[in-house]
This record gives structure tokens, sequence and C-alpha cells, in this order.
């Protein structure tokens, strides 16, 4: 996949010599794209500039070498803009009011506070009226399945769990903090996440290998009494659905008659498929390197010996080549080059594609886009992008403010139906089946839907004031 | 103790039958001290108004009832203002920038955030630089020893924690953020601590009862590379040996030459020792309800053993009735009614006395007045108020900018000092050895003499820039 990044140079540029719009031109040049220009200093002789440049392709040596050389221009520094907006991290803890005075103090602090302490000490469902509990999610990872990075530890996990934490406060208002974990022993992180759980409303696993992330949830949720929610598992699969219910209205096909094929059996596959299962689609069929999953034979893993119980009704056997015959939706959470245009020719009339392997989807978009009605990926520079950012800001948001025992799956299927009916049926098309991040439609629907499915369900704990 | 609160009094008025004046001048008859009123609604019989009531000895009943049985007045409801600030907890989690669009989104979450998770995958010191790591301490408590409420749980600590986290930052810029143990188990608390370590610079330890809360420094510090610091024995300490400096500077006598006499040999009481052994004092004897600690004798404590070893050099024995004869300071961390008026006039001349007992010091401040020299208290309603909000948020500032593998002794006495020196010699007198909670001074030179410490121990990873 072509990456690209954003740098900015900061040269110093002798004015008699060369002028702003020659160093445009040979930015130009060498396939920079100028975003933004700083002036930092200038003099009668020469000028500082700050240029923020895109580049494709990493191809900043290039550029950089090619200005150097030019008469009248000194690159004085070369930063990399994702990487300053890393600095320091990408998050803070900030007081919700300000103590002043000792006045202050003495209600926020001792001696004051001792009242709100022995309430809650008193009765412990308090702590979500008093405290950070009622609006706070911390999002746990080990680092050992981050992003297409896999297992780089939970150091190296923490940009990516502060940038959820900036897209939970910023797009839902919810309070999320980073733990990231270390220690890969099953037990240890259940045991540590129960042991820091009272401080928050909520725990949102990420990025956690299989399959040790289907033990740590199951235990978690049998064991506290706040949702704990797998994002990587059933933030890909809410959004999958929504995705799949608005795709099913163009072709105009029904969810309990179509054939889907679902490759890829890690941690997202498997929430996809019983997601599929719970939303009414009666033919799954899992299919991972071995071929598909079917009743008779014996898994190692748990929740493959549960697929084979539970989907593929027909018993249909063989790899992608032979069970991809007549398939209306295709579903990779796997890896490139997985799908070819000779499967999307034998699926049914007007292929769903849904290649969401990350950063390269299981079929090039451009290949497919001949032999494909509805296609979606993991991309944010194709149509359709499946990303969990749709679903887990409003997820929790409704789940904290009813104080939800757990995140069902009549809640999780509320999400999915309430982020498909963002895109009203005017705006639908092959092209447009999700809604976009910024769509702060998708945060408010989403919020509502699941609240009303935790109070139809019986795992709210309050009723929110628009509810009553 | 006379304990007060601040009532919020929303009150229905009848304009025609009673005016504001009376209404006033009723809450007034009470002992009730009008701080704030706000006009909610109003028409031409009625209005709907708040006032915000000071009301001591927690009296508010009487007060009560007696505006109720006034005619022309209908009490709507009453809120205790400790409380109201509290609701929906006191601090939150913010991004540091907004992600507005696609191009925000890109930098902060992925692709982009991949780049920076690699970079400190490949070197783990990164994450000081990249992550909040590099100002941010987690706030621990298992909730057993809280303020002088004594052992309430994780759940009742919780608004402690969340009052700490917001003096970290208001007071140092420090991102606190609170972590509430659901367990009570030593291994079990050291490993959850580790576990959740990598997005922290700092563990700052909080009202964990002794003498577990040793044991769990003490492994902490020899198993991370991050300071960890149990603010009730070390911020105690460091902030009455800045009590104590000051107040010898008053009576003229040198920390090598006096006799002190520490009563309670809990955490705090066992920091203050070792504190005042580090700062030169040579003869400390620590007294418990048994009696003076003493060389020979065996005890189940290990601090206690420690102390024996090193501490009452005399070998006195005995109660405090008959150690306290020709003491020079008293420091005191037990409880109420501890020492008397006999005590003080067996002191030496000039008697000190640091009365630290909270909520009740162990001699009544007004008792003790025509008997002391200098008397500390930890009650912010006399004069010299030992907090320990005068030390952790700079010791911690200073610890982070240098990146110190720990808080050592040295960097303590250094904070000491640092406190001690914002009373200029000018302001110095008896009633005046501390500085105030709120001087902006103490945090700027706690900070800097704490780096400088840190950098000649060896123990600071970074040379902020003003020290280079």
């Amino acid at each position: 996949m072509a990456s690209s990044s954003t740098i900015i140079i900061r040269l110093e540029i002798r004015k008699s010599a060369i002028t702003f719009g020659e160093i445009a031109m040979a930015i130009g040049s060498r396939g920079g794209d100028i975003i933004a220009t700083d002036v930092i200093r200038t003099s009668q002789e020469t000028a500082i500039r700050d240029i923020t440049v895109h580049v494709p392709d990493d191809n900043n040596m290039a550029l950089i070498e090619h200005l150097s050389s030019l008469d009248g221009l000194k690159v004085v520094n070369v930063s990399d803009r994702t990487f300053l907006v890393h600095l320091g991290g990408k998050i803070e803890v900030t007081p919700k009011m300000p103590v002043k005075n000792r006045e202050e103090l003495s209600h926020v602090y001792t001696p004051g506070v001792a009242k709100v302490c022995r309430a809650i000490h008193q009765d412990e469902s308090k702590a979500f009226s008093l405290t950070i509990k009622r609006n706070t999610v911390a999002i746990v990872s080990d680092g050992t399945a981050v992003l297409g990075l896999g297992d780089i530890g939970p150091y190296g996990a923490m940009p990516v769990m502060e940038g959820k934490a900036m897209l939970f406060k910023q797009l839902a208002g919810v309070d999320g903090f980073p733990i990231c974990l270390d220690t890969r022993d099953t037990e240890d992180i259940i045991r540590t996440i129960k042991n820091i759980a009272p401080a928050f409303g909520g725990i949102n696993l990420e990025d956690i290998s299989s399959p040790r992330c289907f033990e740590i949830e199951e235990r978690l949720k049998e064991e506290l009494d706040i949702p704990v929610f797998h994002d990587d598992q059933h933030g890909t699969a809410v959004v999958m659905l929504a995705g799949l219910l608005n795709a099913l209205k163009i072709v105009d096909k029904g969810l309990e008659d179509i054939k889907v094929v679902v490759v890829g059996i890690g941690a997202a596959g498997v929430a996809c498929s019983k997601m599929m299962l719970s939303a009414g689609v009666r033919n799954v069929i899992a299919v991972d390197r071995q071929g598909a999953i079917v009743a008779g034979e014996t898994y190692s893993n748990p929740m493959w010996s549960w697929l084979a119980d539970n989907s593929n009704p027909g018993q249909e056997r063989g790899k992608l080549d032979e069970v991809i015959v007549d398939a209306d939706v295709f579903v990779g959470v796997s890896g490139p080059g997985v799908l070819t245009t000779d499967h999307l020719r034998r699926m049914a009339r007007d292929p769903i594609v849904f290649a969401m392997a990350n950063p390269e989807p299981e079929i090039d978009p451009e290949l497919a886009e001949p032999l494909v009605r509805v296609m979606a990926t993991g991309r944010s520079d194709y149509p359709n992008q499946i990303n969990n950012v749709l679903c887990f800001p409003g997820i929790f948001r409704g789940a904290l403010e009813c104080r939800a025992r757990s995140i069902n799956e009549r809640m999780k299927l509320a999400a999915a139906e309430a982020i498909a009916a963002a895109v009203s049926e005017d705006e639908l098309s092959e092209q447009y089946i999700i809604p976009s991040v910024f769509n702060e439609e998708v945060v408010i629907r989403v919020r509502a839907a699941v609240i009303r499915a935790a109070i139809e369900t019986g795992v709210a704990r309050r009723i929110p004031r628009d509810f009553r």
C-alpha cells in the first residue's frame, strides 16, 4: 500500500536568490503538496519559513535533497507532523472546575471530601453519580495485536489507545483512559482489569490477540458488573452489519435469504459471523486456511467449535474456491490477495464484498470494481470505510448513560441499525452505504438505540431523562 | 472537631409576604452565613432563588425548619455544595488538540499512528516523549486507610484520588489518574501496579494501610524504573521537615543538637523519623503505644526493627511521659489527646510541636498555645498547616521532567528545603513557618530543587533545558 506522510520543512531562504514561487514549484516537481506555510523570522536578506508538505510514497528524501541543492535555500530542519502531534502524548487529565482558594479546596479535597467518601462507602452504587465512574471507560490492551503491526507490546500500543481516548471524548463526550498491560498472561490480565475496575464505568478491550481475547472478554463479562466490549470483535462486526443492512437494500435481498462467506476466523471474523447470525442471516460459512468450518469436525479453538455447530447449515466443505460459489456476500478479515476476480465471477448476482483486511484489502478495489455491486474496505481512501469509530463512542455513550451492566447482543444489533439509518434513503448508493465518521448524527442515533435496547433487555440500571 | 457545610437552599418566595432582607435575617439568626444568591425565576407574585449558605456545626436541620416555618416562604430543595461539585466526578480526560477532519484523524489514529507505534516498539524509551508517560502519574489506593476514615474500600476512596488529580494538574500541570484497587492482597497490588505501569511516568501510592504500604512501596521501587512515592509517608515527612527547618531558625537550634520525640509509628511516623535522620537529626525517639522503640528489643514490624537499630541513640526507655523530658520537638501522627500540657511543661525551652493527627490534633492548639513556641497541625483553620499538597505536585513535576528513575532521599530533602525557603526571612514567624498551598512559588522551587538533586544523584534520564 502506498503510504504518505506530512512533513514540516524549515527553510532558510536568501530572498535575492530564490522566490517563494520557485520554491513551491520545486516542491511540486518532486510530488510534494503544500498544505500550509508559516513565516518564522524575516530580515532584509533572509526569511525562515516552515512549510508543511504532504509527500506521497514516503518520498521525503528525494524532495529534501532536491531543495538542499537549490541556490539560496538551506533546509534547517525536517519534522514529521505525525510525530509532532504525538509529543508528550495526545490526552490530558483536567479538573472540571478550578480550585482557586481554601473554600473550594475544602469541597473537592479534605476535609469536605470525607462526607462524599462516606456516602459512597455506605452505598457503593453512589460511585456512579459521585465519581468519574459515571462517564469513564478503560481502554485496555496488552499490545499483542495492534493494527496491522502485530505484537508490539504495551508501550508501542499506547499511541493507538490515546488516539481512541481522543475520539471517545471528541465524538461522544466519554472519558477514556489508556491502560496498556505489561503482561500477556490471560489470568493475570483478567485479574488486573478486575482490580482496577472501581474507577471505570466500562471496559473497552483493544488489540488483544486471538484466542486469548475470547476468554478474557467472556470471563470479565461474567465477573464484572460493567460493560466489557472487545472493540476489534464487536465494533468491527457492528459496523460491518450496518454496511450490510444498507447494501442489501441496494441489491434488494433479505438477510434470511443470503449466503455469506466469512474469510479469516480470528477475533473479528468470529464476531462478524455471530453478529450476522444474531441479525437473522441463516447461511453463514466461516472459512479459514484449512477451509470451511463444518459440523462434525473437531477444532481446538472453542469459538470454531461453536461456529461448526451454529453456522454452515448446508455443511459445505472445501476451500474458499469452492464455497464462494453462489455466495451473495464476501466478508474478509484476513489478508491481501485472498479474494480473486475468479472468485467474484462465481458469486451470485450483485456481489457484495467487504474486504476489510488492513492496510491491504483482500482484493484491490480497482480490480474488483467492474465485478462487484457494492464494495467496502477498511480504508479511508475508498468509498464505504468500515471504521470502528462509527461504533465505540456511541455504544459506550449509551451504555454509560443508562448504567448498563453489559453490552448485549440486542444492544449491538440496535447500534448497527442506528448506524445504517444515519444514511437516508435518498443518500443511499453503491458508493455510500456507511456514514462518515464525522457525521454527528451517528453518535446521537447509536446512543438512543443502545439505551432503548438496554432498557428493553433489562440491563439498564438507570433510565436517562429522555427515556422516562 | 466542629464541622461545617455549605448548602444551597432553593426558596420559593411570596414577594408580598416576605422581603429578602427578612430572609437574610432569618438565616443569620440560625448561624447561617450567606455566600451567594442566584435568582432562578421570578414573576410578579413569586421568586425562586438559590441561596448558598455556610452553616456551622452541621446545623442545617434547624435552619431549614426555621425557614419553612416563615410565612411566604417555601423550601423547594436543599443540596449540599460538596456533593454538587462531585456529581459525575471531578476530572475529565480531554484531547490536547481537536480531531476535526480526516487529515487530522490520520495523524492521531490510523493509519498515521502506526509509524509512532513502530518507533516506540523499536525503542521503548521513546514512550517518554511520544506518549502521556512523559507527564502522567497513577494515583493508586486500595482504600484501606483513607483520610481519618480508615478502611472504606476502593469506591469510597475515589473522591480523594480525583481531588488529588485536580491538584496535580492545577498546581503543577501534572496529569494524575486515579487507580482504586479492588484487592487488599500485597502481592496482587504489586503485580497490578506493575502490569499497568507502561502508561505512567510515576506512581503515587495513597491511603494504603500500614505495614503493607512499606512492602508494596519497597518492592515497586525495586521492580519498576519509574518513581514510586507513598505520599502518606514521604509527602507528610517532607512538609514536616520543611516546617521543622523553619521552626529551628526561630528558636535558634541546630538539627544535630535537638531531641525529637515522634509519636505514632505507622506509615507517616516511620517516614518522618527516617526523614529527620537523613536530614541530620541525631536524637530521634520513636514512640508507640508500647513506649519508645529501643535497640535490643524484637519487633514484628520490620520498620520498627530498623528504627530500633537506627534511632534513639541514648536508648531511652518508657512511655511518652518519660521520653518527652527535655525534648525540643514533638512530632505527632497518632490521635487526639496524646499530648498534654504536663508533657509540654517537661519539654526543653521553646518547645516545637507538630500535632498532625487528623482531624483532631494530639493536643488542642488553644490549650497548647501558652506553653509552646511554634506549633503546627494538619488543620487549615490554625496557622502552620502541614499539608502534603505542598509537596506532591512539585516533587512529581520535577521527577517527570528529568525522567527520574526514582525519588530518592536527596530529592526529598531538596524538596523540604525548597518548601522551607518559600518562606522568606522577613515573613518567617511563629505563626508562619509553612507557605500557603496556593503560593505559586512552592511548585517552582520544589521542581527545580528536585531536578537538581536528581541530576546530582544520577537518577535523571533527561536534563531539562533550564539545567543544560
